[in-house]
């Protein structure tokens, strides 16, 4: 299983980079990895899967890592993808599935980025990694670095939930809190990367993570027999997860994997979906522009949405736009009753940023434009039990055996 | 795959009891379900389960669910087996590996139980659940419910980890605090029962959630190629992890899908660690005793070992006694430094539950009782994540960036 990762693309220009060093960015916007799809295509047939282990490395022809000894992994097992008819119903909707990403390390889908991340800067050599985080990319790297035995620096807004908080300490990262948002942490790791040796682990300022993330478009694209949904909601704050689905549909068309219609271009319309309270993508897409301005004042609930200001705007807004899906926010006093509605009608546990997704999806049932009959996925990126603030909700106490009154429980 | 179920037999006097009807209990202790083994044994070779989807699901021979479509699942994956060579290192064991079912619904073991004990109670015709839980249990049924459209009542102590108090809230279940411990919990559903029409779901008061955690003992083998490790470590309260795994060895063995020396009967050493805060199990293992006096005053940070009294009490010691293995108990104070130490290792989020095995495995390697060549396979039962009290530890703050020291972060 060799990787066939041949350099690095600019994403802005299209310059081409060495893959055997380390890299960062080029005039300030993201690298991708590109692969030699043709020669793949001649190489690898689509069955050899079914022999592999059924985690993300299974795709290690479509991955940067060079030798397989160099992987770094807490076991990335694929996550179910699941069928929830009743939500579907509450919500007019015949076909609707959650792709489940708190199964994964960590709790959140951010270990797929970290994973490939913390394996490649392994493999060219780093060991100290530094990073800024929203939350739940801050666990994610201080697991994997562990894993690795790597330092890891993480900083956080001071207001980030308490678990990322507690779960980047317990992995033995040096972490901090920072007054501030993602972006100001951000600046931190750049003054410091000089002086401390850090590799910084941002977002989209390195290509790895982007090929983690990609696994969930070729895990869904397997997981539904090599064809794809016609609608894919996604929580999107710094955008890797849309980006990295979008650039493996486009690798998947390339090898020849897909199926019928898929293979002839089609492609799952995109829905990027953030709060009100932090909604960059959405204005720059209302606005009919490629880049985004920063976000002033930024709160929300969804933790992993407060990016005012993503490095990889144009990326997302591209392969929206491209899909024929859009940019959306919902108000953001109803990511909490959604939070609840969804993990209670279906007992899976929804995070506060897939809560989004789902006020999205009422709202575009609604309006007409997603149909009923649409094969509709939702990507619940993370754990609900990570959001320990946002669930604030006391039980009550029982009285004393004799004294409860049984038909008022 | 037809469930090879027959009945259910009393694990303390052997009395059979029909399959088909809602049981709870003989004579005031658990049933077991049994399989007609030598029939499957003929009919039902271990290589079929190459074809079939890696979830516990899998061992559909070996589970009493009749009908497919009454599965209630969340997606149960198989959950990895992870070497740990760095953490074996600092132990001095040369082959450490630790089985993380953190990666389950729910964050821990207990989504095993749950699911078929929701799947068999909807396939019997239940419609309201209740449960005394000392933590993950609730989270669990309440999930499990929920994706069944079954009513679920949750019972737990006024002191149980904040996670569990808002999972079973979040999912839906109607939660209650009670003053007392879960064994106190346990008698507001037995009072409760007729009144309410409850379906009581305790650990070993009905018999379908052993059968759920079965399948650690099913899939740990498989994972190992139809071997078995030398030593096994589990977090011990009320028993169930245990003795589900011992009941999945017989039925492996009875089954010949076992190989070599496992074959002719060599079984693991089971290892029950419980924490010296509430250790009756260990009390009555060293008393040479089959049955535990109650725990007074039972206090550990690691909720789930907090049982004081456990139903299923003698067939955790027989089987610990069988295996040759050994009830060892630890000092309260050794569990979050353990707990701390074993995350940072490995990078994986070890429960406090779980530290309470590492700090038995020091012990029992410095005793000589466990060599350096043993292989030991750690049960990690459940998420770090989910114990935010256990867990606090404030991070310091950032200065302004001008007044960062480098130096000394
Ligand atoms: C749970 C969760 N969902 C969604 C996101 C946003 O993902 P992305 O940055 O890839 O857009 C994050 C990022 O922190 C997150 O933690
Ligand atoms: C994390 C964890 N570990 C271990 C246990 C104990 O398991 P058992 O009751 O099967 O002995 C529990 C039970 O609540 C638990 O939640």
């Amino acid at each position: 299983m060799a990787s066939y990762a041949t350099w690095l693309e600019s994403s802005i220009d299209g310059t081409r980079l060495e893959l055997d060093r380390l890299q960062s960015m080029h005039a300030g916007r993201p690298l991708l990895v590109r692969y030699d799809l043709e020669r793949a295509r001649r190489e690898v047939r689509r069955e050899v899967l079914a022999g592999r282990e059924r985690d993300l490395w299974r795709y290690g022809e479509l991955l940067p890592v060079q030798r397989r000894e160099n992987i770094v992994s807490l076991g990335e097992q694929a996550t179910p993808l699941l069928a929830c008819p009743r939500l579907g119903a509450q919500l007019g909707l015949e076909h609707l599935t959650i792709k489940d990403e708190s199964h994964l390390p960590t709790g959140s889908f951010k270990s797929r980025g970290m994973a490939l991340a913390v394996s490649r800067a392994k493999e060219l050599g780093v060991t100290r990694l530094a990073l800024p985080t929203a939350g739940n990319a801050g666990g994610a790297a201080a697991a994997y670095a562990a894993r690795a035995g790597l330092e890891c620096y993480v900083f956080m807004p001071k207001d980030t939930p308490l678990v990322n908080r507690l779960e980047a300490g317990l992995h033995g990262a040096k972490a901090f809190l920072v007054d501030g948002l993602i972006d100001d942490c951000g600046k931190v790791v750049r003054e410091g990367a000089e002086a401390m040796g850090w590799f910084d682990l941002s977002t989209l300022k390195e290509p790895y993570r982007l090929e983690g993330k990609k696994t969930m478009g070729l895990e869904l694209c397997e997981q539904l027999d090599w064809t794809l949904p016609d609608v894919i909601l996604y929580p999107t704050g710094g955008g890797t997860g849309l980006v990295g689905m979008w650039k493996a549909f486009d690798e998947l068309a390339r090898l020849g994997w897909l199926e019928g219609e898929w293979a002839d271009g089609r492609r799952p319309r995109l829905f990027a979906c953030q709060s009100a309270g932090c909604a960059p993508i959405v204005r720059a897409f209302d606005a009919g522009e490629r880049h985004a301005l920063r976000f002033e004042n930024a709160a929300t609930v969804a933790s992993g949405l407060r990016v005012p200001a993503a490095v990889g705007d144009f990326l997302i807004l591209d392969a929206v736009r491209a899909s024929g899906g859009q940019a959306r926010a919902v108000a953001e006093e109803r990511l909490l009753p959604w939070m609840f509605r969804a993990s209670s009608a279906e007992g899976l546990g929804i995070c506060p940023e897939t809560a989004a997704c789902f006020a999205v999806l009422e709202d575009l049932v609604n309006e007409g434009v997603v149909s009923p009959e649409s094969r509709v996925v939702v990507w619940n990126t993370g754990a609900a039990q990570k959001y320990v603030e946002a669930l604030e909700a006391p039980l009550p106490e029982l009285p004393a055996l004799g004294d409860i009154d049984w038909a008022a429980l």
